[in-house]
């Protein structure tokens, strides 16, 4: 099934303990979209500016990524990040952070998209992601969403009105104490469904994810790499895997639940793997197969029934 | 089979942002035994001060636990350790340290503790370590042994001397990044098998476990536990359940070890749900069957092939 993406496409610079790169391909939508496309059509709703390389469109258009959603800003620049990584790569700095065409971004869906049964909104106000669903003519089958601390802190309330509209939020471990203030993992998933959604994904970095439904609870370590040079867009080029996974499956019940998140953690590994979307260009699903393959066998658990 | 335990017995007092106790049993060897003892036969290897109550004595009989090779020291006073919880439980700041009867302790196994298959020598200086196998008349079938950061930075050599003679190193993160220099697990891990042992564990904390040997390498997540009161004896506790196991169904393959190393998730997990051994005292095999039946639900991963 298609899926619909509404999240930033940015201009980054990313600087690690051993490298620096400029003006990188980055936002949100572009990790999402380079992992979920491997799925799904992905129909996209974003912003740059005048400034966005020509070469870069062609790149999401080589993505078979639906690009009537784009608006190109006749003034301003495209948003740009820059960033920086600690010694431990596990701390980042934000450097600079020039909203341009992302500021008060407000986009108006397509007709064609009003209908589309999978839905994710990337980190953006709570404002912006009820005003797309505001937007959608049939009740969407299955949305998710993201936030961040920014947003939790600032439009709190916003937030959890959002929360009982969606299907799914994919946050990070970090996000999920700030906005529950339950500072045990366990504890603050469950709070985050009594606030609505039917899903919760907590995304712990290098020590993998968790996810809770009101069907069951799944534990997944992140896959191990010995080598890896940049972390950005990890978070939503696993979400990308975990909602391509689903829209291209139909199916939302817990089993595809999980199986996307081994998705969504397979496509974060690859991601991690060299600067920003250089490794995701180079992949194809049998890539993820055959990591997913060897994934599964470090987590291949017998029971056993040991009392006689 | 049977299993040999060499480690410490302690007078602990501990304090969490929460509560305060002092003079609880604790030390390696206490953590350790009750896990193991629930699996198989333990035969002790320790040293106490005259001060130690007659009735935590008791309790080690009650355990079944052989204590043949306990040395009650005719002046000394038992080792204690005093340390504090940070907010986070994560870090733990040690108050005050009396080696007492352990300072200078160097055991003489027991004749029949020589012949002993299954071996674990907890924390203490390889030196001490080195000298436990030394006294071991047949070489033992499965030898693991615990280190710290101690050891690891003022007696590196010895360490590195007995690497070769254990078939397992069961360490933590941090633990395993000093002693290799690698700051990535997976190098850290594998470096630490080229130093000799057949297999190694890191032990991650709240973030689980991870297992490397030749034949493979098994990631598992902790029991993700909603309350817990004080993670003290948690490492010591999962190498109980870890070793028991293995000793009990007398098999040292990739198999075993990963089912082993279920099990010593499960006792760690119980262990920090009350301070010192309280809880530990409560379960029995049946408690850990039912749990690990739950966690299992929670690991239970399907292969899946989606290229058509």
């Amino acid at each position: 099934m298609d899926l619909l993406l509404v999240g930033s496409i940015a201009l980054d610079t990313i600087e690690t303990p051993h490298k620096k790169k400029e003006n990188l391909l980055g936002g949100s939508a572009t990790y999402f979209g380079w992992a979920a496309s491997l799925f799904t059509k992905v129909h996209l709703v974003g912003v740059v500016g005048k400034d966005f390389p020509q070469k870069s469109i062609k790149q999401f258009q080589q993505r078979n990524i639906n690009l009537e959603g784009l608006t190109i800003h006749p003034t301003a620049k495209t948003f740009r990040w820059w960033g920086k990584y600690a010694e431990d790569m596990n701390h980042r700095e934000t450097i600079s952070v020039e909203l341009n065409a992302l500021q008060d971004f407000s986009p108006t869906l397509p007709p064609k998209y009003r209908t589309i049964p999978y839905v994710f909104l990337a980190n953006a106000s709570p404002t912006l992601q009820a005003n797309i669903l505001d937007q959608m003519e049939s009740s969407p089958h299955f949305v998710a969403a993201d936030t961040m601390d920014l947003w939790i802190r600032t439009q709190h309330k916003e937030l959890e009105k959002l929360l009982p509209r969606i299907h799914c939020l994919i946050l990070n471990d970090q996000e999920a104490y700030l906005l529950t203030e339950e500072y045990n993992l366990l504890k603050a998933a469950k709070k985050i469904l009594s606030l609505g959604p039917k899903a919760v994904v907590i995304k712990k970095g290098e020590h993998g994810s968790m996810l809770l439904c009101n069907d069951g609870i799944a534990l997944l370590p992140a896959f191990p790499l010995e080598h890896f040079e940049d972390p950005t867009g990890a978070g939503d080029s696993f979400a990308g895997g975990f909602m391509g996974y689903l829209a291209q499956n139909a199916n939302t019940n817990f089993p595809a639940l999980k199986q996307a998140l081994l998705q969504g953690t397979i496509l974060a590994s690859f991601t991690v793997e060299q600067f920003g979307i250089s490794k995701l260009n180079q992949i194809q699903l049998q890539d993820v197969q055959q990591r997913l393959d060897t994934f599964l066998q470090m987590l291949c658990w017998e029971t056993q029934t040991y009392v006689q």
